[in-house]
């Protein structure tokens, strides 16, 4: 069972400013709900359809119908839970002995999601993030993680003041940059990967200190540009490959 | 101006069915459809709120309004013009002696739009799909390859039968495979991409000749796996580095 106060909160929770305002965010799907009940999020309630969750204290959780599920999932084809958990509150820790990522108003969540995905299959702990990029806690976001936004910590700050004050390699890429191949990736390095639209901001392009490119091999030479995730797939694999 | 029968003409060719029927599918924005217009696809009528193809038949032209524009586009922000192009006829062709891709039932749109944004990128010029594989002329994919569908060839076969008869090696990524960056990648070569839950199909497993796998770094070792068009992004990069 689920009541109208409850549909309206979790519907509520598609929003930005409601996440903010209640300090809850939600997740669904088995795996995602899973991985985020194996880590240091705490649970606030699962609603489900089935018997899934063997291990969860029973008073967190309800048996609600394929219908009810529906009223409250984000997704065109509801899967099968939904899960409500509190959004913990972070701070810029010291990952400067860590390669990490810095994404600057990433703005599409697919994108961050998938980022996040990658950074938690490179063994990235930390992901610095622009206060214009998307929150990570947009249910797209979180569904795109596939369950990595357990176990990779995201902070929002002034990406500007706080590239200012680090000391190790701030790597990024840019048209004019050297050929990715043929570098030797320094690691602990921060990485920061730019807006779908516009690339990496002026502002932060002054703090680059290696600028890349990852070489175009099509004889035609009329793509533009790779998708942000793409792009940072090839350049965590190079970061990776030779350490 | 558009009439009814525009409108509805072009609304039902978001479905595949009518995009077989009528051999016709749509692109939407000016870089996608400029692309498009520079390459050998056939316009047939370009529908936008601004002046903005110069070099295009006045009598193909046709200025609409934005709520027109919203009415036909299948975004949900408009972008300014859309464009309807007749889908060519394809056949199998010999790319032999390339570095080939094949994509083994994958469903989501927006990987597939990525995955040929990638071959562009990387120079590959053919990517043979399996029967079940989305569309290449589903508005999505269209929209997600940013104009790389003007140079990328694609086209769907019985893929089990063809790759029975190629004489290249056949590369996958495989759970059980050698290390990406350990093994000389071997070109002309088909790299076969899986689908997004099940991964490549039983049928394909067994012909590929090269197994490969993208070693994962994190030392939780928890992730499961990269989302496809990442895992082609890495791959690719690593087979287009050293050539």
């Amino acid at each position: 069972m689920i009541s109208k106060n409850q549909i309206k909160l979790i519907k509520s929770l598609q929003q930005k400013k409601y996440r903010k305002l209640y300090q809850l965010f939600f997740a669904e799907g088995v795996k995602v709900i899973q991985e985020l009940l194996n880590s240091n999020y705490e649970l606030v309630e699962i609603f489900t359809i089935n018997e899934l969750f063997l291990n969860v204290e029973k008073s967190k959780i309800n048996f609600i119908s394929e219908t009810e599920l529906k009223s409250i999932s984000s997704l065109v084809t509801p899967n099968e839970c939904l899960a409500v958990f509190i959004i913990p509150e972070t701070e810029l820790k010291d990952y400067s002995n860590t390669l990490q990522i810095a994404l600057d108003d990433i703005r599409d969540p697919g994108n961050m999601g998938t980022i996040i995905r990658l950074a938690d299959w490179f063994g990235v702990q930390n992901i610095i993030c622009s206060e214009a990029t998307v929150d990570v806690y947009n249910p797209k976001v979180i569904q795109a993680t596939m369950g990595s936004i357990a176990r990779v910590h995201v902070v929002y700050c002034d990406l500007k003041a706080h590239l200012s004050e680090v000391s190790v390699p701030i790597y990024g890429t840019l048209l004019q940059g050297s050929a990715i191949y043929s570098k030797k990736l320094i690691q602990p390095s921060i990485i920061v990967l730019g807006n779908e639209s516009n690339g990496i901001s002026k502002n932060i392009q002054q703090l680059i200190t290696h600028k890349i490119t990852i070489p175009r091999f099509g004889s035609l030479q009329q793509t533009e540009s790779l998708n942000v995730a793409t792009a940072a797939a090839i350049v965590l694999s190079e970061f990776c490959r030779n350490n």
